[in-house]
């Protein structure tokens, strides 16, 4: 597979391919035209004698300092040396792959000046397989500077590389791989660490697993609901009609599809008028995942196609201009809410478990003992999902905007975008995990159920129903819970229950 | 003046206007007719038997209990008795008037089946200003059933009202009002408490008072820049147009046409190349602010002009369907985001002060003191933005999700809506007294630079400077800041800003 | 009833017992020999011209500014004025005494070298009642000098004050208590404003309503226990001294008193083995509340009895000595503790309550129903509990950190102890109305028991019961609940609840 | 190395040395003594067959179902496995040996009643280097059943282990240790789970590391307070005598000795009166972290110290008592107020290193450029030590009272001990880092200092000067710093720094 990139389209489908799938990469012959038109420029700007930041002057503080065009290599280099700083743990290979990427693809609107072939280096490490070593913390957004740094490190031939499986020299790593480290002109030290591209890179890790999270919460609210024998009326159409949310009426569209035919529609005496609000607000919470993705994925859309270089390099006007685009705090506060939303999306799905459990609820056995009650089974589980949910919580305190004042009271605004994404990130791995405890109790449920009598699922949910029955048996208390916890969580973390309804993102 | 109720048009302005400006009330012809026909709906209903949620059955745990006819009126004040448990502060009577008026407005689509005349009872109340007493505390949001009942608790005769300035029994204010008490039917006391109104009510006035603190914000981000004399690089419309940011664009675009003719697009030896972000991302921070206040807008203003009422009477269907229409957890959480946003915008401008009275960035005297450094001036005000800031980014810690699971085990997802928005409340009255002390430290250092020499505004700053100087001279030292900080915050809080630059929200 | 002030032994009753029952204050002879020392000791040194911060120097930033001694008066009062720059809500007139008694202890201890004149007036005012107008808004910590300094204006003879029930100007004040206004010198001005008398005066109305607040939550623990017929084996002797933790072995000890006698030490057929954690824990979390108490108690009684004046006067060493002792950063912490556990012994209560109306717990009506479950009762109250207990929760998310670098760099740190402590105001306010509501439910079911037969409460437990009988009826439905739970909010903040067992603080 | 354990004296230390260092563990006679009386307790009631909480009933919900003799065994080994849900990350071994230590000594005070034979397998497993594999998420606190359900389950032979550095099958591990996994009896199941063993080991291996960083902290100040060539006078004894505040005397003190014969204490013409608060607080601030510690360690040596069992077994009394003794609550917030503590500290070093790097302040280059300015040197490293304080700061949030409602309403509380407790572990290690940072920064500076001329630093400060020093030379712009970040964070974690001045933890 190989992705054309332009500047212009990049989705978050397309990182995932490049980061995880390892999808090589192309630069499209506009971008190029545009990359020699913009360098053209830089040298042009560099006669001129204009001072600009970062570029014939020093940075930071020391913008105040003039670099002489026969220092630029050493100036670059050291540029690069001094924002090398990072801090472990180091960013698995995926997500290195994952910033190179939107790196490269934003170098490509030509609003920077780099040098083509630095450019061009992006692609060819991708392509590759040489990835720099980039340690994770470092960076308070406005700019991931500190893990960029690493990558330009490596770019020129120093610092460590993972190339085929085994951890090297950058050197090495270059010799193998048939590579020349490239040596740095004017502005490119700045162009390679002056890019939030850590950020939207991981970013964009994140939102494609969100993308299919959201998308199982449906079916996984489906099966709850069978496993429960729950009402339908919350979303009828009728219902969402009269609401006017988008997100909700798309959410609970989805559920009428997947339990078109279940027997969940039929009645018996005595059946409440109203489940408890974790089941019956399900597509309402859902929606509202969905209302807060739709406001990230734009922003992080733009943040991935567009430039965030600072100065910016206008080809029209044929100047080099002071900016702030490196600001990503819209980005970064529709994050920390999506993260907000999130820990209610968690806790909705802990609640449906606790009630899943109650006998009084549900007319199953209690904690779903497959022996009538006898068994601790689903009793304890609790304290695990409710552990990672706590977490959850923890993680969606914003940070965004707690910062230093920092390099004499000039960067006196930062938004943490970076810790922000990695709070995200492990958001969406402990929802993984509890999405997986929640189907294992709504399978439980459903099996019971269906023991006590007939039970017919929705066509959606009874293909899941199915595929996930392949992977894990009834739970009857003769084994540790750890390992099927884990490959229920694998389950959910593949996508697998999309597939199983036909659908994948 | 007089506002048309249609359920499907009610903006935030609308809401201030009946609110703050006491404007009167009417009922659109097609409302009346849609109340009508639902009423009418409601009592077929009644003789078919069928068990409704809140209706003919308790609601809540006791959903399960059965409400025969002739105990509906008692069934409906006793429903409203037991949720008029709110605890004090009480809220204004604009408060009031504005939670009046949203649930008038979502009664009017017809989805309640509540007697007309009790609708109409909103109407006549607010037309005639007879206010009931609400405390604002006892709502976790899914439904605002305390502070709503103890209106309904006025409108049945009992409580306490407002009326004319004074305050009152609701028996002797309906008297004085020349009104009876309305006497409550089926459904009719859940139609009066089960609604989001009290907090869209007060979200409406918040989100109308940050309108305008968005705009304002922009004229006070140049005049700040003015009295830094910093760099306009950042806000030109081609660096605006390579990043692609709407909100962040649109404040530039405002900021280029304030400065237009100001002197600070002249340059002077030695100026550096960039400014404090403070200063050069003040657009950007706006923009987020913007990009935020649309998103919070667009489900405000759903929330006004549709229902939130459970269960839903379909017209259509002629039925009534439980459902989930109460959350607002959307609305909630992108509250929480715009709080988290206006903690930025509050650390910027306090930062802007920051850089103002340092005469190593400014060439103006220490502090800003107007006797070259020997008074103290404007070092200690730090400690009051300082606070209020801190107490911003308080206030911005998210407490949506924080709830109990109630009414056994049924009511187990809330989003407290209410205190999210209070905290947005307070958020806009501390960024208020901020953006007063920004402005008397932007007039101060223009002021002291104009003495310097020449130095000509920008056309709309130059009528913003003119009219906060005729509210507030130079300080020099002599007096107490306090009244100070008070005025220039009434300046602010009043929008003058926005009328002396020729602009109206 | 005369309070002796001697700089060492101010409790937090003293401290209440002046600011809310209008005790008079009176210096001690040692204290005013002290004073006397000091000042001249601050005479002899400005004769000797060595600069001091804050005396002959300027303060903040301006600390390399030096001060003639002719201008002393005028540099006085001057930084009063620069200080006074305080934003709303003002601060009630208890806790403007507080704080007032809280700075004249501290002066006393001779380290400031103020005037003896205006540490007497401290004592003057007060018991003139003569109450100066101060903004409660204004101070990072570090010292509160804006609140303090509303108060040094008064003193002047500028500002407004509150007399005899009256609001008015400083002088007309000054003019009816028949007291001149009073002329600063040297160091007065930084002696008036340079302490955190203004968090320790109302952290001392907030401890000592804590402490009460401690005692009564054993007793309604044992109150509940009883509505719940619940079991004692958790606040055993034996279990206690194994877990060798003194708060919970003190609530334990406590709870078993109270409950002598008592019918709940009996069993019946079926009773369960063990109940929630909220019953079975309440000793625990009870005792953590006291645990936390005890070290910021410990830390508070040294802030009200010790100095916290930066330059500090060294008697004994003759000399001014520049130092961080207005640093209460273990002060803040301790009280953002505190705020956190009572986030755990709010919500301890609120699910006692949420048991407490569960028949399948407590064998008694659903909801606590007077007339078997047919009324709405305690189902609805929970979302005023559950408001409070989420704003609790809210309130104790801590903000000591979160400061900006003022000041030029200079106060480069903070602690934002006067908005820890008004969280930790409105924090004890909630638990007040929490604790309120659960003697309701608790007393409700109490009563219900007793009419399904004779159960008799212990010893102390049945003091309770009666005295809040008293206040309070059965509640049957025929009511709006917002009085009872007001009445009971007053029963608690009153600590009657105490006097009914024969206790007093 | 080994370490006699006896149920009452365990300190961090040991903890430390047994987890870290591997030393061997051995039972003191006495608890040998008490072990074997309980058992036989224990057994005399199977006989009595009273019913008991997880002894001869089952467990939360299921505390009504009766556990007949026989299946004693079955009942135990299922407790295990449905306790066995832990969620990656896996604990390392040296955290696995801390909370084995810790639970064998909480049952030597023989509290459990658990078989003899159990409890000496703890030994005899640390001293055999058999480490159970354990995750580390899935408790809430209140016991950490989960983590050490593992535990339990690799004493049964099944689940995976450590062994000499390998990992295998528990079966495959016993066998190579020449041991026989253990058969459960009654109650053995719950003794192996029903403890905080896991969140206390983890607590003592951060303290441990804690203690040392606070001593280091005060030599770290002392060298940043040379190299900033700073004030005095603020860690006088006279100053702190005034202050009666212990932790801060305390560091004040130890500050003395260090920097005893330095030429700080020298002045020159100019120098200002006070420093920023950064230095001029930081015994203070110190301080309030050793008032903070010596809570959190009073608490910790009494959960290390003390049973935390439920049901438990009183020898004397002849009972078996259920009870809450498993409460961590006072512990959890002790280590939340620790966190919030540490992040002031954090602060005050970052702010530090800023105040450094500022020639204004310093006359010293700026960025601390070893060429007089030029280079960019310690002007990007802020974004490093920034975001770690970031981090630390949102580590510090408190999560102890968010929890669910689980086990069918009985497990009404939590406080998540070891969520917090991770939460530290974290905020520990970046302290760490920081601390390095900060000591490249302040020996960058006094080594520039020192060639402006002669500069000798105190006793103590030179020892940690030199020790440092032979780690790390001058930086001078011409390497990546990210390696010299990592050593200066791993002389820091050594505790090397204590070393140098001649102190030991």
């Amino acid at each position: 597979m190989k992705i054309v990139l332009t500047g212009n389209d990049l989705t978050v489908s397309d990182v995932w391919e490049i980061a995880v799938n390892g999808a090589q990469v192309e630069i499209s012959p506009e971008a190029e035209a545009k990359l020699e038109a913009a360098r053209k420029l830089v040298y042009e700007l560099v006669d001129a004698d204009v001072p600009v930041y970062g570029f014939n002057t020093g940075v930071g503080w020391n913008k105040d300092h003039k670099i002489a065009k026969e220092f630029f290599e050493d100036f670059n280099r050291k540029l690069i040396y001094c924002h090398s700083f990072g801090v472990e743990p180091e960013a698995s290979e995926a997500e290195v792959r994952a910033m190179m990427a939107v790196r490269l693809n934003c170098l490509l609107l030509g609003y920077t000046g780099i040098q083509p072939a630095v450019a061009r280096r992006y692609a060819e490490l991708l392509n590759a397989g040489l990835h720099p070593v980039v340690p994770e913390k470092g960076s308070v957004g406005e700019g991931d500077l500190t893990p960029l740094a690493h990558i330009g490190l490596v770019m020129i031939g120093e610092g460590e590389a993972n190339y085929k499986g085994r951890r090297m020299s950058s050197a090495e790593a270059h010799k193998l791989a048939g590579l020349d480290p490239v040596v740095l002109g004017p502005k490119d030290g700045l162009a390679i660490v002056s890019s939030s591209a850590f950020s939207a890179g991981e970013a964009a890790l994140a939102i494609k697993e969100l993308r299919e999270l959201v998308d199982m919460g449906d079916i996984i609210s489906c099966l709850s609901l069978e496993g429960f024998n729950g009402n339908t009326s919350p979303i009828e159409a009728g219902v969402m009609a009269a609401r006017k949310m988008e997100g909700q009426a798309k959410s609970a569209e989805r559920m009428r599809e997947y339990l078109a035919g279940s027997d969940i529609y039929g009645t018996y005496p005595g059946k409440p008028v109203q489940d408890p609000l974790c089941f019956r607000g399900a597509a309402y919470i859902n929606g509202s995942l969905r209302d807060a993705l739709e406001y990230a994925q734009k922003y992080l859309f733009i943040q991935m196609n567009s430039t965030d270089d600072n100065p910016c390099l206008l080809l029209d006007e044929r100047r080099i201009i002071s900016n702030s685009n490196f600001e990503t705090t819209t980005l970064a506060t529709a994050i920390e809410m999506l993260s907000i939303v999130l820990s209610h999306v968690s806790r909705m799905s802990c609640y449906r478990m606790l009630r899943l459990v109650n006998p009084e609820l549900t007319k199953l056995p209690r904690f779903l003992s497959h022996d009538g009650g006898q068994s601790h089974c689903f009793g304890t589980i609790q304290k695990c999902f409710a552990s990672l949910d706590t977490e959850i919580r923890h993680l969606s305190n914003p940070c965004s905007v707690d910062y230093l004042s920092l390099s004499g009271s000039i960067e006196d605004h930062a938004n943490n975008t970076p810790l922000v994404v990695q709070h995200l990130r492990q958001i969406v791995k402990n929802l993984q995990y509890i999405y997986g405890m929640e189907l294992i109790h709504a399978c439980q449920a459903i099996e019971l159920r269906k023991r006590q009598g007939k039970f017919n699922l929705g066509k959606g949910t009874a293909a899941a129903y199915e595929a996930f029955r392949k992977e894990l048996p009834l739970y009857t208390n003769d084994r540790p819970l750890a390992p099927d916890v884990k490959k229920a969580y694998e389950f959910v973390k593949s996508a697998a229950l999309l597939r199983s309804v036909g659908e994948a993102r």
